[in-house]
């Protein structure tokens, strides 16, 4: 929260209203799923920050370990004159506002600029973006354990692997798992992909059936403790031939050595390009078609991106994924994934689950 | 969306930009979840609409019938751009536009109102919930569905009650067996609390085990072809008391006496009050602190809302919850919900798991 003060004070922005549920968190360490009802964070140069949230979230609040201001809003009260008389009680006048441009709706800026006339409003986004990518201690620590149910999931889900068994049900076996262990969001929805589905660019999974020869993708994460994990792997059924195993091997050498070339000062784009250019040298370039990885922390996609063009220098803290992958339509579709960390001298991966290629009996 | 352009035109809005994935179901047939993508319809008095979705979404959008213009953007295109030049191609002058000022975030609000300087920005949301509440046969059918997969699930969940059993793993149990019938998206969270839990004004299931004496309360349903179920059954495990009965029968006579109420020309308060008077009939008025019920469609909350301040007529087509609760703190939670539609001279319930008080041994 120090942090995103100082920066108010260096933009000469007066107020600020965060308003995703995941800043939210980010800012107070309170989650919540507020629907259609208004939860946000008034935030200042100097004077201390605000919550706004329903009324009956108010000790939810207070349990999460928020220690100022709240206003707690009923279905009848209007938050919006709430909200101007605590702001006013703090500053004088706010020449500027920070919001949310991608998340805050019409509605909600409307009210805003009706009590606010004449206030320039720039967005906070970007800003927040480049705090949540330096993970502290506490960060490192969820986000470990995240990953180790990722990897239960995984083990889950391959052991279940059977002639004819479908996608779906696979994936329903590996969520009622992590929900036994008490896991009941996953970062997005959980991808089992069979044989020709593995390959095919935006696939959804569904009834299909494993049989043997089929390479099976698996592509999930959980949300722990407000932090995501994702993990892919790809493993094969029964048996595997000489072009599958071409095209696993290429991939896994090429995430190997992106790995490997993890440290502090390195550029993303120059693990994009350390994996991209092994796949092109193998000739699947055209069948590499994504970024390689992205960063992750309370979002499953967040700063930073690893492309080909982004020359953001990598440092000691970043929490980021490395995942090429390979899809040759009607022959077969590999991905691996990794969750990882750079250290002070190199990495550490969070995800731990074997990477040669398995066959699954 | 003929009636969409119908008011349109009534209204003097040349144009509209309806963005929630919701509404683009509603009006197109076409089922998407963009993320951060640019995904929107845009609506005209008299010329053709057209689809805004991101390009690999285009065959999607074919397959689900829709059959004018697609605006399909990659990530590298400048979709405004895209939108801007085909809207002039289309009309003159936008004098006033029509956005769903809940759902488009400032940032995209910005590059229309940019492009479109000096044109006013009406809400569309209120029009497109009337819209909403009224059901065709091919919703109704889908509609059905979806509450036979509710009736099936609450099955499925009062089969696994059983001592020691946790919340969670009843709901795992239940979401397993849902997804091999290939439901893969419940409508909101799933909720199972039992005993004192079920009391809780805002009670979220967990690790609290299932024992004897306890009611257990079911409140979920799933997502088919689009549309939403919803339905709560209570059940006692092994025994219950005279105040748990007392409680129970207390809901269950409110109901009853709700959902014998409803007919065309009834209005949507003349319900709640008639429930909530049975309740506080009863000495529980206190206890019952939500509104009686709320419509179903694409959305698992939309219109009607049936609170005891809403006049509004009902009519047939509607489709709707009816839904009392009574929950003591420490003593018992109970609320019995049902899916129900007006038809031409009365009710059609779509869930049909029975509702007498039952004790599961």
């Amino acid at each position: 929260m120090q942090s995103f003060m100082d920066w108010m004070k260096q933009s000469d922005i007066q107020a600020s209203f965060i308003t995703s549920k995941e800043n939210v968190f980010y800012l107070s360490g309170f989650r919540s799923e507020p629907h259609e009802r208004l939860l946000g964070i008034l935030a200042f140069q100097d004077e201390e920050p605000i919550l706004v949230c329903p009324a009956m979230e108010k000790e939810d609040a207070r349990n999460a370990g928020w220690e100022y201001e709240i206003i707690g809003h009923s279905d009848t009260d209007r938050p919006w004159d709430m909200i101007e008389k605590s702001v006013n009680a703090r500053i004088r006048k706010v020449h500027k506002w920070a919001i949310e441009k991608e998340h805050l709706n019409v509605e909600r800026y409307e009210e805003l600029k009706e009590r606010y006339t004449g206030a320039a409003f720039v967005s906070a986004e970007e800003k927040l973006r480049v705090l949540r990518m330096i993970k502290d201690e506490k960060e490192l620590e969820i986000l470990r354990k995240a990953a180790e149910f990722a990897d239960f999931a995984i083990q889950t889900g391959v052991e279940e692997i059977k002639e004819g068994k479908s996608e779906l049900e696979i994936i329903a076996k590996v969520e009622y798992e992590l929900k036994k262990k008490g896991i009941s969001e996953m970062s997005f929805s959980t991808m089992v992909l069979t044989g020709a589905n593995g390959a095919s660019p935006h696939g959804n999974p569904g009834s299909t059936k494993i049989k043997k020869g089929d390479l099976v993708l698996f592509d999930l994460g959980v949300v722990y403790q407000g932090y995501c994990s994702d993990i892919t792997r790809t493993v094969a059924y029964d048996h595997y031939n000489d072009k599958q195993e071409e095209i696993y091997q290429t991939v896994l050498k090429a995430q190997l050595a992106a790995v490997e070339a993890v440290k502090p000062g390195v550029k993303a784009s120059q693990l994009d390009k350390t994996a991209r250019k092994m796949i092109a040298d193998a000739g699947y370039g055209d069948y590499f078609p994504h970024r390689l990885g992205h960063g992750l922390g309370v979002s499953v996609h967040e700063y930073p991106a690893l492309t080909e063009t982004n020359d953001l220098t990598m440092e000691e803290g970043m929490v980021f994924t490395i995942e090429p992958g390979i899809y040759v339509p009607n022959v077969a579709g590999v991905r691996i994934e990794d969750d990882l960390l750079i250290t002070a001298d190199g990495v550490e991966s969070f995800t731990k689950f074997p990477k040669d290629l398995q066959i699954i009996k």
